[in-house]
């Protein structure tokens, strides 16, 4: 934990531009929560000091196209163009090329928007041309006036593959979309792990922040992908007194997404506590939302301090709020 | 030529279902010129007895996305759909995707409407999941109820490539979309043309047909590659007595895109003649408009037979008009 003059040294840093060298605030990312939480940490703090180092576990090629689902969940959330009725995709989004694939009975399960379709043209252009996903990335975020850092944890590929009842392993987003994954799993493995490498700037980034955020993203599919890159979960459990990690189960519930229902089947709890017995090597604090105060004394058994206050981020300013809540649990 | 007892039977079979083993029409075909001849066709004889063998020679990949811009162009204008704005493209089209993509910066010089997006997203997916691309060409074609068969001349791979002034050689679309056509070209070649072999019934629908059209398409960049493709050339020649081909060239000019031009730089001359020189071995007589009457005895002394009528297809009226002149050509 950092003493009050090294506090006051990032206070001040928090206003300089941010390099990966010296980032002050470094974010493992999935899709929405995590999105959520970096656009309220984008108003409390200069969002250059600010690293999200994102899962691409759940990239996939579609059409051709490469799509890369969290990474543009946390781009367009922090440009604050994210579709405020789907929590995915662009705002004012039109489904014309959808509609004309259905026509010839195309595979039409994952809706790509035509707006996201210029993000989808754009990153397979540029990956073809051999740019490394981080520097398409880097390219979006600008285009849309990002100041926090958006990097994917690995340039390489890196493929989470759901094993579900009755068919065997499919792509995660053939569990997730396609499935709407209303489907038991019974396990999780993520091709490539053992050969990608982190993409340049992830382990300075972790190692050199003074404080690190576990998001509140689901940490089977959304978390463990990032720390399975060689090197991540050994730089992250380095710093764990440094690290704070946000539930993304509340009242044992998932806010969003399978991550209730796929805790349970792969054998942990769905509860502040199940999440604690994960994150207690990766962090020093667990926050946990109010209304899981009864988990607090499990989570401390679980061996990670619980910091209980409100998580919940209906909206901008709810999110900075619960920024302000999380950045405080370092204190 | 037919004589008049098969011309009958011949107008009995317009009216059967056609397979290329009987197709009663077959026209090779570019873009929009020919688009426009098949649109007149359809409307005056049973479209099922009519194959169109496009070329493919424009064919592109796009951000990863496979383009077909003639097979495109002759799908949509038959099914009533092509973009009356533009002449290609679809009808009642958006263009979110694009301004999304030069948001970023990314090459938006070929211009993909959201409609249209839908195409090409289908045809890459069914190409990636192996099935060929006549097999694709045949789901849009029915996709939007259109009964003339519509083949590309090959499933392999066929690239018209330009070499222009200053630049050394360039893809088709980069030459005629991205420099406009706006370029010196000094030679044109089709990559792929030794190995490439006719799609399913392209040498049966050549050699089967009662009537074969040279559509009134760019002679140097449309109707060449078509016939680059090993086969075709010779079973088109073999029939040359029951062959008309209609000029593109129409008072020594294109009526749409460089072939006058072109057909000048590559040391031919831009008239209904110069087109009866490139045509004599592959046809025995050339529709030519009325404008162009003063050609006549050119082009019959370059070997090929004359025939002035009208030939500007302003409208669907107009097509059908003009397809009843090409068709009493064959009388």
């Amino acid at each position: 934990m950092p003493t009050s003059s090294s506090s006051r040294a990032s206070s001040e840093r928090w206003h300089d531009p941010g390099r990966h060298g010296d980032v002050v605030i470094c974010v493992l990312a999935g899709g929405v929560g995590a999105a959520k939480l970096l656009r309220g940490l984008q108003q409390i703090v200069d969002p250059s000091s600010i690293v999200a180092i994102v899962n691409v576990g759940d990239d996939t090629v579609l059409h051709g196209l490469h799509v890369s689902a969290d990474l543009d969940t946390v781009t367009y959330t922090l440009a604050g163009e994210i579709n405020p009725e789907t929590g995915w995709g662009l705002r004012e989004e039109t489904w014309q090329a959808m509609t004309v694939l259905r026509r010839y009975g195309g595979p039409a399960w994952f809706n790509l928007g035509d707006r996201d379709l210029g993000t989808h043209l754009y990153r397979t252009t540029r990956l073809r041309d051999g740019a490394p996903l981080s520097t398409v990335t880097a390219e979006i975020a600008a285009a849309w006036g990002v100041g926090v850092q958006i990097v994917p944890v690995t340039d390489d590929r890196l493929e989470t593959r759901v094993t579900v009842a009755d068919e065997g392993e499919i792509g995660f987003q053939e569990y997730f979309v396609r499935r709407r994954h209303d489907v038991a799993v019974t396990s999780v493995r993520f091709d490539g792990a053992t050969s990608c490498r982190p993409a340049p700037g992830v382990l300075d980034a972790i190692t050199g922040a003074d404080h690190l955020i576990v998001a509140p993203s689901n940490p089977i599919v959304s978390i463990d992908p990032v720390l399975a890159v060689p090197g991540v979960r050994e730089a992250v459990e380095a710093r764990r007194h440094r690290n704070v990690a946000v539930s993304p189960i509340v009242g044992d519930a998932a806010l969003k997404g399978p991550a209730d229902r796929m805790l349970r089947e792969l054998g942990h709890e769905s509860s502040a506590a199940g999440i604690a017995r994960l994150y207690a090597a990766l962090a020093a604090r667990l926050v946990i939302d109010t209304v899981d105060a009864h988990h607090a004394d499990a989570v401390h058994d679980a061996g990670i301090e619980p910091v209980v206050t409100d998580t919940m981020m209906v909206d901008d300013l709810r999110a900075a709020a619960v920024a302000r809540n999380v950045m405080a649990a370092f204190a």
